[in-house]
């Protein structure tokens, strides 16, 4: 069975990554990693050295550029992902925000209610975001044609998440009783966010991102009911407005990731996205079968593997493919980000193995043409 | 359809909470709160004072015994759960443990390889914990005879995650290591896991406790095939190993909680529970229909509704209670503990709402005797 297996139009990309995403025939499995770039390499420890902080990383066009690219250069994989933070929409919407070390992102003026939302304005992305149009216009001057561009942003109930919260949180304690006592005020920023996010994609999309993956990190701690109206129905609203072609024509995927929520995946369903993000906890053949052919799938390894051995490293990737067998529409990612402490030496480990081991698999067989 | 509908043998539970765990008829759906005895009571926060430590107050079987008592009296739970932490284990195997005030548990000496395992014994309940045995004899004594007692522990898995990582973790990164590359350190210390698990829930019930429950906390952080191996199997060899009557007949139910593992409710149902507890990401119904009548659900309020107004907290456990309908086999608490800063105020709010809207969806048909 093939996913997608549409007819070949004239712009139809060539890339792997980007053929993967819209279900076509590709040779092997395409592979990239989510936070590829990011800590665990020495150079993106140097550059954010020099940047002074992790803020002046992401406003610093040249030096985000340079370590967006610095993965591609390293370990050759199929996509490059925009370096940024989820956070850069609150904070261009006027919310002032802190990268504390060691102790992640803290507004110090969190969201409390309704009249608090007047404070945020609907940012111009050429103008408070204009660093990250510029980030991605030097990428692309920069990065090799065949290699794709993916722009990115933080769902709007993640997002609401820190705003509402002050920062990281374990307990969501605020938000959940917005949600609960305060629907109107939750829901009122959950609809600024939309219109913020369909304007900074779009943006991302017009200076040359290729395909655009929406990061929902905390869907997970919803239950269906609100999973579906404060997490997932925002996102179908941002997808609809995005534009989903590029001037030559080409279409441009939407991935969506919503961690810890493998048991709503018959709800994603109905987004409208291109390609669904997998953490490990589901299986990539049950994904599948429960989401059919229309959609592509990304992921699954549990980064955790990335702490053993070569052997094992092998065994894991092998494990992933196989679950899905011989089908296409896969983009093989991890099922979280790279961790901070990873040894960098277990990425080229792992991008061989994702190409040893598909190649294999679809060698056995020919069912796809 | 009712779970369970077994004919009722001379030794049926009167309890409401030990009828609901064997799947008999119940005219209201019995209810009681994980961490139900903590911080949110001001009279527990006294004791505490009184004992000095987290873990003074846990070795004290007076102390104890008063604060597994305080929601009993306060509330009319129709459950009293022994006071007690799962890492008094770890601890009676002869790791040193301390309690950092806002800081979580710590092992100065984590577990590293396989050789550690020698470091452990097998502790002797009556005697390394010995002062939970007291304090079970003190609830005895003073617990209305109606009111049944819970026992519990940890689950292998969860234990290990403290004894391997030094403490909580958000990463997992040395069990996962673990894991991946040296499972012969894993599964030894499980396997020790299991035998002193099985010593001690036993020794419980042999001192009064009528139901047990095995709190696996971070099952949910593995990927379907590590959860089978490693959290679920070794559950499954506790319960194998457990006595399941106490001396007048009564069955002790066993009640399996995976927080987060919603997805393998269908490898749950080997484990030979009685009863699956569920966090608030799994629907009762839909849970009920994927595991068959066989089993008793627990759950599955989101604690953070009692962040909530008294109407919407009334509402959603009306919800909880309406996803199973008229059928047997249920006994209502959180998706996961209560939490220190909740107002006490709202519980009774709560087991109210319990009551009043179990006896309304028993009354609307007649489909049980």
């Amino acid at each position: 069975m093939n996913a997608n297996n549409v007819t070949a139009p004239s712009s139809e990309p060539q890339s792997l990554f980007l053929r993967a995403c819209l279900g076509l025939d590709v040779a092997q499995t395409p592979v990239w990693l989510m936070r590829q770039a990011g800590r665990y390499l020495p150079e993106y420890r140097e550059v954010r050295r020099q940047a002074g902080s992790f803020l002046a990383l992401c406003k610093n066009p040249e030096l985000a550029a340079r370590v967006t690219l610095q993965p591609i250069e390293r370990f050759g994989l199929d996509a490059a992902i925009l370096f940024s933070d989820i956070l850069v929409i609150p904070e261009a919407m006027g919310m002032e925000l802190h990268f504390l070390e060691g102790e992640g992102p803290h507004f110090p003026h969190p969201l409390t209610r309704l009249a608090d939302l007047d404070r945020l304005n609907l940012p111009d992305p050429e103008v408070q975001l204009g660093y990250v149009m510029g980030a991605i216009d030097e990428i692309r001057r920069q990065l090799p044609s065949s290699t794709p561009l993916i722009g990115f942003s933080g769902s709007p109930w993640t997002l609401a998440t820190y705003m509402i919260e002050g920062g990281s949180s374990k307990k969501f304690a605020q938000i959940k009783t917005a949600l609960y006592d305060d629907p109107p005020f939750l829901e009122g920023l959950l609809e600024r966010l939309v219109t913020a996010v369909v304007h900074y994609l779009n943006a991302q999309i017009d200076h040359g991102v290729q395909a655009v993956q929406i990061f929902d990190t905390w869907g997970g701690i919803l239950g269906p009911d609100e999973y579906r109206r404060f997490s997932l129905e925002p996102m179908t609203r941002i997808i609809a407005g995005l534009k989903r072609r590029r001037p030559d024509g080409t279409r441009v995927p939407v991935i969506l990731f919503s961690k810890g929520c493998g048991g709503y995946l018959e709800t994603i369903a109905t987004s409208g996205c291109d390609v669904v993000g997998l953490d490990w906890t589901t299986p990539l053949g049950q994904a599948r079968a429960r989401l059919g052919p229309k959609f592509a799938l990304q992921g699954n390894l549990d980064p955790a593997v990335l702490y053993a051995s070569p052997k094992r490293i092998h065994a894991e990737v092998r494990r992933v493919l196989e679950s899905l067998g011989n089908q296409n529409g896969h983009i093989f990612n991890l099922g979280h980000g790279m961790e901070p402490n990873l040894d960098p030496e277990k990425v080229p480990i792992l991008i061989a193995a994702v190409r040893e081991e598909s190649k294999r698999i679809r060698g056995q067989s020919s069912t796809h043409v």
